[in-house]
């Protein structure tokens, strides 16, 4: 059941009140019909981030007025408007948290760029590459001859490691970023995100620790906290990730398991200097800990190329490099690659195994049949342009229409713009005051492991074009300047209370 | 580095002899050229299943007559004919094995399989439906429409329980099976093996106790064992799952998770009675245990319709259902389904989401295409006669060619022969004597949790046309007759030992 109540803490009414007013009303409105089951307290109280006991409140009120009945063991329902509990008698399904959940505060960020992604609203949450410059028809070709040409033997199962073609061709295309990868050292899995998790599994197990950064991608932090490790973050300048704050982490910790995206850093956009590179190298040496290099980005620059990737500087071995189209060609196609060093590859093929047998076979043709006879380096520059002014489009409105005191840098390469609110104002007002203008950001909590950043949000500026851009940051600018305003009357009311009651 | 050595161990040479012949022959003759890396003695020990002392001394030997040369933290490499080492100089990788190694027997009898799937034999070890009959032109059509009307969109991101449209036609195909699933309880996957994974991940922590049937499918043994579940094994017999082996299991145990192949079981090929499923989902609701049902081949039936799915069955939310057409319409596209209880679908979205955010949206988009303009029931019976005639040419061929004391059953759905040797052969001799005839078998205690089943071996029957299976049969015939007349040979050199000796 997606509720989504926003409630308002700073606010006279007290949470449970307004957890009972958005429930009555949608009771009341039929959204809520006779029958229907409510969400536990508990799941309900995790959703909203408030304790348990104040939903309880709440539902114990509507139930007091006749709207909910409770029956043990089976939920808290909605009841008719004779009174009487369409409740169904069937007996209850088993306890299905027989484990300890995996579910946390994560879900809700989850659930909330899900409801920026509804149809009528103009988002600036997702991280997706400008669709409009997917090259379709050459998909379709592509397609087209391979079914043609190989038949049954591209809908055949593959080897979990992948089609060796493909991992030929795309041997090829990492020797020209620098990178030397033998097709035996790839590894082709369904997308980046897959990738992170088969080296969680095969590296990491419980309690283990890992490094991310902070902030970092939100599918990275997913994934190790599904795994149960034990985070430790690193903060991100200008230059990328603080290395010198990682070397205590490694000395006290040991980690498992550095877990970076070095160039176009998603979502500050800032891309590690050269320096640093080979400082985060030598320490990943010095104290045996393998690094998980996330490159979605490298290939979105703006300017200049930016330096070259870790793998492309290891001399030891100790890299897990990801790469994959999902940024520059189809986001939905699901395919990615990694590149494992020796002594791993036959735990991680097994691991890839295990999770799905093998990437779509023929998923892998297309993506190998496109690079061959379509090439990837004319669309590439296709998209760089058309992001490029998608970019200065945004930089442009944002100066034009939003309030002083919001900040950002120009990114060199990838998606995003990371921008910094006022003081007065949160990612999470700004999320569900701009839904109701009908635009969304993704807030920046979403982005750190412990849930800090609520004075950032993350604006992808590739997805509309430069007219959608204007109107989303106008309504945008419009949302920070009413927080601005009603946080300056809060502010004034505050002191209006007369000191004796403070 | 695949390296197969066919160990003899009734046989008079020392196995360590056994493995420094072999490896000697792969040095001389080039396979192993100077500079390649052997593997860690613990690592080949695993493989061969032999004390990891005996692959020492067979290294040992090798470094005495200057054919190997090992370097402490560097491993053992193979030396040039003047002796020199070219092993390289850079330094050490990590330690990769800093967390316990889930690899296990299982990769042995996976590199096994993967043998077997070499261009030059002729394997009924792979569980592939006949491919010819893979309707290849129906799915190209299927994506030029798709992707000529809905464009971009066929291939942007998607939310992680998948296509909708998608959803509510695999909810119009399953109520035609007698299962009643709202579209909202269904979640797309890339496959059933994702499924399997995707529930242990949600239901099953380390230690916990899972049943599944003994023998099962490999895939879903790779999961749990991964997961480090504590796996309990029920006993299949001609009528499926002996349930009442499982009720003191559950009464001592109290497992997570009861999985199953109701319906033409992989690999015995028997199905549950009615009045089994009956006492299982009684046993399940009694205990509050859920059931995982892995439905992959109820539409392959070859005389009446099977038992309805357990999930049909199901008034109280304890099954999750698993479906697809991998075994009926393209293997290799990474398709499947699941219907999932109320209380388990945030969870389990969650799981896909952390996994690798969603399945391919262009297979998704294809495969609703497919089943909507092609129809899935013409292609069925098709392949359902293939099948048929194929399965009886094999119990045909079986007949004319197998010596006395090899039995099996006929199958009435499903893929599969499950065929039991006569007891002075094992199913590792006929696999690896097969093999060097050119034909392959799946060995089976790749499919028992406890590696024992060496009595049995699987046959695919529906891969190869007719003339093929027959000639396949042939050789097999011809092995397990070299196999027998080996053994007895043994047995007469036995008692020829004078007793004085014994």
């Amino acid at each position: 059941m997606g509720m989504y109540i926003e409630l308002d803490r700073q606010g006279e009414v007290p949470l449970y009140q307004q957890i009972r007013n958005f429930l009555k009303e949608q009771i009341l409105g039929g959204s809520l019909p006779p029958g229907s089951r409510l969400p536990s307290t508990r799941s309900l109280a995790r959703r909203l981030g408030v304790a348990r006991i104040t939903v309880q409140e709440a539902y114990d009120e509507l139930i007091s007025e006749g709207l909910l009945t409770a029956h043990v063991g089976r939920g808290t329902f909605v009841l008719g408007p004779d009174g009487r509990s369409p409740a169904p008698s069937s007996p209850p399904e088993p306890p299905w948290e027989v484990s300890p959940s995996r579910l946390s505060t994560r879900a809700i960020l989850r659930d909330m760029l899900r409801m920026a992604a509804s149809r009528d609203i103009l988002s600036f949450a997702a991280g997706v590459p400008a669709p409009e410059f997917f090259p379709v028809e050459g998909l379709r070709r592509a397609i087209n001859r391979v079914l043609r040409r190989e038949g049954v033997s591209a809908l055949q199962y593959d080897v979990p490691e992948g089609l060796l073609l493909l991992r030929q061709a795309i041997s090829r295309h990492l020797s020209e970023m620098g990178i030397a990868a033998a097709p035996e050292a790839i590894l082709n899995t369904s997308g980046t995100q897959q990738a992170i998790d088969l080296v969680a599994r095969t590296l990491v197990e419980p309690g283990d620790a890992v490094v991310l950064e902070s902030p970092t991608y939100i599918g990275a932090i997913d994934v190790f906290e599904a795994r149960g490790a034990k985070i430790l973050a690193v903060p991100v300048d200008a230059e990328g990730m603080r290395v010198e704050a990682l070397k205590p982490l490694l000395v006290r910790y040991r980690p498992r398991l550095i877990y970076t995206i070095p160039t176009f850093h998603n979502p500050s956009g800032s891309s590690m200097s050269l320096e640093r590179r080979r400082q985060l190298l030598a320490l990943a040496r010095e104290y045996a800990v393998p690094i998980l290099e996330d490159d979605a980005y490298s290939e979105l620059y703006y300017r200049e190329s930016p330096p070259p990737p870790l793998r492309a500087l290891d001399t030891s071995g100790h890299v897990i490099y990801l790469g994959g189209f999902s940024k520059t060609l189809f986001a939905g196609l699901r395919f990615g690659y990694m590149v494992v060093p020796e002594g791993l590859r036959e735990r991680l093929t097994y691991a890839k195994q295990t999770a799905d047998l093998h990437t779509s076979s023929l998923i892998q043709w297309a993506v190998l049949e496109f690079i061959r006879r379509e090439g990837i380096h004319t669309h590439l520059r296709r998209i760089r342009a058309a992001c490029l002014a998608r970019r200065d489009a945004m930089a442009r409105s944002m100066e034009v229409h939003f309030p002083p005191g919001v900040q950002w840098a120009l990114p060199q390469g990838g998606l995003y713009f990371w921008v910094r609110l006022p003081r007065e104002v949160t990612a999470f007002e700004v999320f569900f005051q701009g839904l109701a203008r009908g635009v969304a950001v993704a807030p920046g909590p979403a982005f750190f492991p412990d849930r800090s950043g609520e004075e950032y949000i993350r604006l992808n500026f590739s997805l509309h074009p430069p007219e959608r851009i204007e109107e989303g940051i106008r309504k945008l600018g419009e949302t920070v300047g009413f927080l601005l305003e009603r946080a300056r009357r809060a502010r004034l009311r505050r002191q209006r209370v007369p000191a004796a009651l403070l």
